[in-house]
């Protein structure tokens, strides 16, 4: 299993957490364009107003460190930045259960 | 969208965690048989040897309650619980992006 996981919490801003989401739904939808990438779903914190949770599941770690460097990526992340507060990553590799084989 | 994720992070006790995996890997096998259960990925941390973050989807949060009156479900919590030194549940609204639909 070369699988890899990511979680990224992302703190926007106050007040900032519906615009930051709404320009990731955009960036997903070129997703199918960048290799590896089985999962990238974007979940809203319950408990937290400006908190985002990111879901990431690539083929392998390369497949997410080239992504990195995905020019449309890039121009996201820039796009980002001014409305996050915080970024903590978490790193992960899936060792099993239901749904890693999509 | 009404569908639920929940991230748990499951800290094992020192030199438990793969004895704990285990048990999760054992237990993930019957959640075909649990409704609502989209994914249940048990993942463990790169960065620190003692934790596990299990990433789950559900049909909705209903269907994430219903399963912990399961009786199997029970079993296993019970089992688990000794080798487990601490949880931090992290309730999330997935609002979109890749692979949500599965």
């Amino acid at each position: 299993m070369t699988k890899f996981t990511m979680f990224g919490k992302l703190t926007a801003h106050p007040g900032k957490r519906e615009e930051l989401v709404s320009l990731l739904l955009e960036a997903s939808r070129n997703l199918d364009d960048i290799e590896g990438c089985e999962l990238y779903i974007i979940n809203e914190s319950v408990d937290d107003p400006d908190v985002i949770w990111i879901t990431e599941l690539w083929r392998d770690a390369g497949a997410h460190a080239d992504s990195l460097k995905n020019e449309d990526v890039l121009a996201v992340i820039q796009r980002a930045k001014p409305l996050i507060a915080g970024v903590e990553p978490v790193r992960l590799r899936p060792v099993g259960g239901k749904g890693l084989g999509v």
